[in-house]
């Protein structure tokens, strides 16, 4: 290979993703192993405790600022009806964060979240906001094509999605200590399914779901337009940018552009639901190590869900039976993320408490 | 009845103690159906909602001031080696828990939750903090006694320890809205352990577990020891008293009297682990309505836990396998509920921000 040979934003930003830190997470396991607590009895708040320390390079991983990005586009495969709610919804939905009346916007509120909304494939322009500054603007495409008749974008059009990702990622770096996933784009259950069938090779039909809350006869339809889909357009398992062109979404490469980008800058990411890791898959496709910098917010009622998780090999840390998206679950876990490095950090050893250990 | 006969504390709680509002809920359930999601996208938070409008009769919830409650008992089964710990570090945590450094005080600061300790049946006496007024002094008795020869307490003294969690409940009440039901007393997985052998009928050995982390050889002989003190007690599971009179502890009939107290005033309490579950079914077999306050926060890694969580019919928030007690998930669980009030009061309707409803 050419050395003096240009390297793509891409390719330089998975160059910059390397694996946890052993050493601090090996750290991080011995100090909690002498806290005044009877061996790791709080289970999973500390195996993230490890992860965060893995991730960070620290002992007192920075987790106090947190934003939740929304990353939006809309989805030519509307036009199959498989999804309830019109794609108008999408832009609505979009001055709905902005004003803080969304699902999302409370529960960030609640976490001590900011939100941050970005365009990178709405069919709305949003100019007023733009202008406002109330989006981010990285518009790759006025939503995609319909993937029933032939791939949803260009390649070039998901490396775009993926770069604007990225720069997101960048650009919130140095005010943001850990990231939240989340997306708005009516449809995007649908190319999300798509992705999970690829990656995991299982049937269609076993990782559909009801999305917004389809009928019997709606599911059978969502379920012929996916397979539609696949065997028109026969994505390459083997090259993630090639199944984010033929069946994704621009949010969802935007959301595996975002991780990759926090994956370089060592920064925790908190993957939302099922579209969220959808784009998780991507990022892992493109760069594994990405998933040493991946927290499951929780598992979604959407039965695709479960089939990428176990692909990633990720455990949620919720189960509440949410299927909103938006980042709704990631804002949640934020609270346990918070959680796990007060343990680490606040508690006092069995020696510093004059504690009797174990017999 | 005679109209004009005196009656006792405990009975006067359970005559305060009503079901929850269906008209509340109702209120609050039509509110969330025409908030901007799809139906019910927030699963287990919409249904967690609804309970706490039912609970508090209100559509905006108080839940802002939060306090774990940790209830402290030593336990004279502890002679029978069924813990890993010796008995002193009941004490020890006590003044961990007082000084800040233990789980639940860096779960609790997380949550933005008070952490206040009452003493109801510690070996110790604790003359200084309860001087400082660093912990409330209700003390019962010094440890119960070994339940394997006889009842773990009097009936008077179970009737003492319910009474002592209502007083707290009460004095709690004017600056708490969410209480969470902690405790600390070595030993105390196996009292609980023969409450719920007794009131679901189901086999010692499935429901005994490790406890602070005890070996094989450990673990059967707990099982051995539960069993005999329950062939020798002959608890009646009919008679909640009775059941905590002969192989409960202090601490767990203050948290049944801390949740009767708390149902009576209409407030929200987040019942933790284990042994705060055992406690709970102690008061909801003194009173099966308080079952309408409770709010479990998470499942146990004790086996013990689920076969209560389901006589009771709870369905935990939280399952990170935790098993450390102290009110720790109780903690963490504050930050759902918190959760669960944002989405009712902050979310707009789909009216509100102009965001088209399902075809």
């Amino acid at each position: 290979m050419n050395n003096t040979q240009a390297v793509s934003f891409l390719d330089a930003t998975l160059r910059k993703v390397y694996p946890q830190d052993f050493e601090y997470r090996q750290l991080a396991e011995e100090r909690l192993e002498q806290l005044t607590m009877p061996r790791w009895a709080l289970g999973d708040l500390l195996d993230l405790a490890v992860d965060l320390a893995g991730m960070t390079r620290s002992l007192r991983p920075p987790v106090a600022r947190k934003k939740v990005v929304i990353m939006v586009g809309d989805h030519g495969v509307t036009a199959e009806g498989v999804s309830k709610y019109p794609p108008e919804v999408t832009a609505q939905m979009v001055r709905n964060f902005v004003r803080g009346g969304a699902g999302i916007n409370a529960l960030a509120r609640q976490a001590g979240a900011g939100v941050c909304v970005v365009d990178v494939g709405a069919r709305d322009d949003f100019a007023d906001l733009v202008r406002e500054g109330a989006i981010m603007a990285k518009k790759i495409g006025h939503g995609t094509a319909n993937m029933v008749y032939g791939p949803a974008m260009t390649r070039t059009h998901a490396v775009m999605a993926v770069e604007a990702g990225i720069e997101v990622a960048n650009a919130l770096a140095a005010e943001v200590d850990v990231l939240g996933a989340g997306e708005m784009g009516i449809g995007n259950t649908t190319p999300s399914t798509a992705i999970a069938a690829v990656f995991t090779g299982r049937k269609v039909a076993e990782l559909t779901g009801r999305g917004t809350g389809i009928d019997d006869i709606q599911l059978a339809n969502k379920i012929a337009v996916i397979e539609k889909a696949l065997t028109r357009n026969k994505p390459n398992a083997k090259d993630g940018l090639d199944v984010l062109a033929k069946v994704g979404g621009f949010e969802i490469g935007a959301i595996a552009g975002l991780i990759l980008g926090a994956a370089a800058h060592r920064k925790p990411v908190i993957v939302d639901g099922f579209i969220s890791t959808a784009g998780a898959m991507i990022a892992s496709s493109l760069e594994p190590f990405v998933r040493d910098y991946l927290i499951c917010a929780h598992r979604s009622a959407e039965p695709g869900h479960g089939a990428l998780l176990d692909a990633l090999r990720l455990r949620p840390l919720l189960d509440l039976n949410l299927r909103l998206g938006e980042g709704s679950g990631a804002a949640l876990a934020m609270n346990v993320v918070e959680a796990a490095v007060a343990i680490l950090t606040e508690m006092a050893t069995f020696a510093e408490a004059g504690v009797a250990g174990p017999r």
